[in-house]
Parts: structure tokens; C-alpha cells; sequence
């Protein structure tokens, strides 16, 4: 039988951070998605004077000091990036690339994406354009899809893709080596627009024109909307109660994905608050 | 002419201190009040594990933490207690004791108390009890008054009544050394009850009975209800939106006051927003 947590945390910036500390210190199964690194964002802020504690503290020095403090509490965090979660009623199911895991209540701290929707992107979704390639991969079987890929992690969705799709177009949105099995074309080219009739026919860059069935944009987090369908989105944000509560039962919410201001210490307070409605909410069930 | 500051911050807990560091970063002309060892409840914490960026730290240490930030930052604490706040139309004004101050906006950020009410506390309100002896002293002119306080900074305030009361008995709810004139008779007993008929007549204490005209409740914080008339109060908590915006124009709050959960992060996070909403509010203005 599927293992179930009681509570699953998608993100690892200062949100899902705080959150998951108290999950841990009440006790609870929790699961922590996201990345080793814990969070572009708190990288590379220059230097930082308004989170209560730290003074002229440069974004990575103060990953290290999260890192530090989670490693104390021996959290880890699970490598993973989650493609979707569906409510089920009483649990919740959650997709990585290729596995399955359930919780009874999920935290979506996945913080916000900067980059700005392609032209096209949002008209065509679900008709040739999609975010998660593995899970969508065997609709390509024999055909030509396009793979946008904003980090290294692309690389091995593109080359899984390129054992089914008759070609594939690797286009990096990144600058390094790229690990890509020789059936797969890299494009080194600025996307601009994705065109077609009913479905994508067309990737227009700035410098070339993609014959193409499919296109995959593979950002650093997804949207709340694509990620959880039925979430309740106003102005691009989740909607969310005092109590970091949104429309969904058992789902909560916290951090940059919730609304301005985009803060530290905003998504670490609404993490702290969200995890503990979590647990309120549990404890109801009993 | 008075004074006037873009913003006034009552209290110096986490949420008062993470409002004033982004006053400061935004360059604003603002006040804090509080008191310079920052808040009881901050000090008294054993150990604390849920605060994003320090692993298993005391109270103690923690405060000096945060008084080391807001030094670097040369924010200075106004070491005032503000007993009313009062809502103008485009401004507010917050009386101290004898002291009064001008602010486009307010943030509340004065906690909790945890002290419960006492009998007939509420019921006499505004009919013999009150909560600023400076304020109404006149009224007590030749009468009798018993001060209950909670702190040492009563027996200044007991003091100044002497002047003008025929009686004062000053009860005093904390140990130590007291700094009281000679006219006024120190009581060693615990409060029970407050009664009368249509006015404040008796205060019951455990082994004494006192007759009394006024009686003086003189706790850490004042209730955000008696602070700010008009405020509205749901569950013994400010309400607040998503931005910490309170039902008066100009007036925000943060941190315990707002309601549970009670955490540090929680109030620093809600701080960040509130001074923010409010910096907000004040370019609206222009
Ligand atoms: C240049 C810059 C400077 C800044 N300076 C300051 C400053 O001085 N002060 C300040 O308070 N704020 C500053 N900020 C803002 C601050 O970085 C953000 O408010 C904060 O990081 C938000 O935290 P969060 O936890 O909500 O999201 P994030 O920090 O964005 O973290 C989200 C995490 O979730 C992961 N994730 C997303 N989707 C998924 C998924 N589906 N599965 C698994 N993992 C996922 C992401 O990879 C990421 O690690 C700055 C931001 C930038 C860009
Ligand atoms: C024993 C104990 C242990 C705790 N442990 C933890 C823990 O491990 N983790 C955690 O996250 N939280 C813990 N807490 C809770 C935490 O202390 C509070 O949530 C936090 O201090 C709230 O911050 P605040 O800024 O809202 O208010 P406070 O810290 O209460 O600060 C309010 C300040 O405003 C001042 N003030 C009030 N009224 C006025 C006025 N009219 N004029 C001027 N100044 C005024 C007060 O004197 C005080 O200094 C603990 C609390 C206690 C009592």
C-alpha cells in the first residue's frame, strides 16, 4: 500500500523551510519537495537588512544558515520537483517524474516565476504546450516536440523524451555543458511566440522557425494553477484565508505564491502559520 | 506646530521591530514605542526552534539578537507607553502620559495579555475602573484610588496620583524594591473582585476590603479595544485583511494582537507586511 504522510511541502525557499520545522517539531510524518540547493531566490539577493535577526547578511550566506538549521533538526529535503497534485477527498496524490506519493494535507510554497508566459503560451496549454515532458511524453510517440528549458534538470526529461518523439529540439534557457544524447538538436536561440491553428504548428524564435507538435516550457517551479488543479487564483496568486487556508480543504499555502510583498520574512511567517493550520486541521480529523 | 510622523509603531515585540527595520530601509520619518529591553515575552522563552535561521536559542539570547539588528540600523525605542490612540480623519493622534504625538499611519503591534480580566473589570469600565491613572487623575481629586499594577513603572504613576487623590493604595502584582511616597499605603494582597452600584465602591482583595472611588489596572499592554477606540475587535484579536489593513483607514496591526497562532516568525512576517501595506497607503496619499 502507498506510504501516506500527513503532510507533503512543496518548495524549499523560506516558506516551505519554516513550515517544515514545525512539522518536525510537532511530530508529524512530513515530506519536504524541492532542491538541495533550497532556493534561486534567496541566492542571489545582494545583501539583505530586513529579516529580524540578521544584518547586512548577503542571500547566500543566509541559505547557509537555513541550511544549517535544517540540517540541525535533521530535515531533508527531497529532490524532487512535483508536476501535480490532485485533491482526492480525504488525501491528496502527488506527481514527481515517474513517482506517486499521498499526504492528507499539502503546503504549496513554491514561491513565484519571474519569467514572463511566451506569446501563445497560455492560448495553447494542453494543446501542445505542457510543463511536465515525462508525463506527457507518450502523446509524442513518432512526433516533433520542443523542450524550453529554463535549468540542467531538463536535459534528462529531453533525452527520456527523445526515446519516444521522432525528434526533439533542446532549446537551454542556461548557459554550461548540456548532457544530451546525440539524437536530440540543441537550439541555442531566443523563443518568441508559438503559433498554430487549433493545436501548436510552429515555435518562432528570433533566429529560426520550429516545425513542431509539441512544446514544452520546463521552468524552475510551475504555477499554483497548473499545479494543483481547481486552486482558487486571484491576480496570478493563491487565495488564501488568515489562516493560509485556500478554497481546497487540507491544502494550504504560503510565501510569494500567496501575494505581495515578496519577502523573507512574509513567506517564513506564513509558512510557520500555514504548517500549523495543517496540523489543526489534522488533529480535526481525529 | 506638532510634529508629525509618517508612521508610529506601538510596541517593540518582533512584529513592532520588523515593522521599524523596513520604516528605516524605506526612509520613512517614524517612531516606535516600547521599551528597550524589547518585550517580557520575548525574554522568557527557554528555547526556541521555530524561528528560521536559529537553531536552539534562548529568549535571552534572541533579544539581544534583534537589539544588536535594529542598533546597526540606528533605530532608537521611544521608551513610552501609549494609552490612546485616536483616529482624526487623516491622521492619528496617540497620547503617552502627558505627551502627545502625530502619525499619518498607526500599526498596533502590542501583543497580547495574558493576564485575564479581573471580576467586575469589565463591568466597571469607564465607571471607576480605568487603565491610565496619569490621564485620569483629575477626576480623582480628594477621592480614594487603588492602583493595581503589574509593573515598576506604576509607581510613578501612583506617585503623581498621590498628589491629587485624598487616598491611594497602591497594589502592587510583582516583587522588588518599591519606589512609593510616603502618603500612599503599599497593600500586599491579591485582587479579587471589583463591586459597587452604579459606580466603582469596593475592591475585594483576598484579605482586605478596600473602599475605594477609582480603581487603576495598570498591565504591560493595553488591550487594542481601550487603545484605539473604533477598532474592530473579533475574538479578543484586531481583525485584519491579507495586508493587515484594520477597519480604520491609515491604521494597521501585527503579530499576537492580530490572533493565533502566537509565534515570533508569524509576528515579524505580519510586521513586514503591515509597515509595507502602510507605506503603500502613504504614496496613495500623495
Ligand atoms: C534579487 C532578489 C533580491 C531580493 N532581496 C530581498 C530582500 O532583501 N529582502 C526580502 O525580504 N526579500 C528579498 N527578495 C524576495 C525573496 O527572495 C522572496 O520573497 C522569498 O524567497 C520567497 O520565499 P518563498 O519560500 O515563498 O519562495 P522561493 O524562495 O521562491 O522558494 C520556492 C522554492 O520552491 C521550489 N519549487 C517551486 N515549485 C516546485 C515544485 N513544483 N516542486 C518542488 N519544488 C518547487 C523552487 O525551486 C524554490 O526552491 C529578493 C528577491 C530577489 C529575486
Ligand atoms: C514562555 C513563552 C515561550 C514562547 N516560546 C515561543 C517559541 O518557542 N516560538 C515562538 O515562535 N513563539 C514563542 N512564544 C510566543 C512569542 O513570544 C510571541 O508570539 C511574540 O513575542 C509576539 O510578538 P509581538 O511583537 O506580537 O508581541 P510581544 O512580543 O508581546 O511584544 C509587544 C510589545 O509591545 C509593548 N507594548 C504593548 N502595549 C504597548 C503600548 N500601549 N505602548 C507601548 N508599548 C506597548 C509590550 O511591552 C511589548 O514589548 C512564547 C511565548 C511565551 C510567553
Amino acid at each position: 500500500m502507498q506510504e501516506r504522510y500527513d503532510i507533503a511541502i512543496i518548495g524549499s525557499g523560506p516558506a516551505g523551510l519554516s513550515a517544515a520545522l514545525n512539522a518536525k517539531i510537532r511530530n508529524k510524518k512530513f515530506i519536504i519537495f524541492g532542491n538541495n540547493n533550497l532556493s534561486k531566490k534567496l541566492e542571489i539577493a545582494p545583501k539583505i537588512n530586513n529579516y529580524l535577526g540578521f544584518y547586512s547578511i548577503s542571500g547566500k550566506e543566509l541559505k547557509d544558515i537555513f541550511l544549517d538549521h535544517i540540517k540541525s533538526m535533521k530535515i531533508n529535503i527531497k529532490d524532487e520537483r512535483i508536476n501535480n497534485v490532485y485533491a482526492m477527498g480525504d488525501y491528496f496524490t502527488l506527481m514527481s517524474n515517474g513517482k506517486i506519493y499521498e499526504s492528507t494535507t499539502v503546503i504549496i510554497a513554491t514561491g513565484i516565476e519571474y519569467t514572463k508566459a511566451l506569446d501563445g503560451e497560455e492560448e495553447f496549454l494542453g494543446r501542445g504546450v505542457g510543463y511536465c515532458a515525462t508525463c506527457d511524453a507518450p502523446l509524442y510517440r513518432d512526433k516533433v516536440v520542443s523542450i524550453i528549458s529554463y535549468n540542467k534538470n531538463g536535459e534528462r526529461d529531453a533525452n527520456y523524451v527523445g526515446e519516444l518523439a521522432k525528434t526533439v529540439y533542446y532549446i537551454p534557457m542556461y548557459k554550461g555543458i548540456y548532457d544530451i544524447n546525440d539524437n536530440i538538436t540543441i537550439i541555442k536561440d531566443k523563443p518568441i511566440k508559438i503559433t498554430g491553428e487549433k493545436k501548436v504548428e510552429k515555435l518562432i524564435l528570433k533566429e529560426n522557425n520550429l516545425q513542431t507538435e509539441g512544446v514544452f516550457l520546463l521552468k524552475d517551479s510551475v504555477s499554483p494553477k497548473e499545479l494543483v488543479p481547481g486552486l482558487k487564483i486571484i491576480d496570478g496568486h493563491v487565495e488564501v484565508k488568515r489562516n493560509m487556508q485556500t478554497n481546497i480543504k487540507g491544502c494550504f499555502a504560503a510565501g510569494d505564491c500567496t501575494g505581495k510583498p515578496y519577502q523573507y520574512i512574509k513567506a517564513a511567517g506564513e509558512g510557520n502559520v500555514a504548517v500549523l493550520s495543517a496540523i489543526k486541521y489534522l488533529d480535526s480529523l481525529k
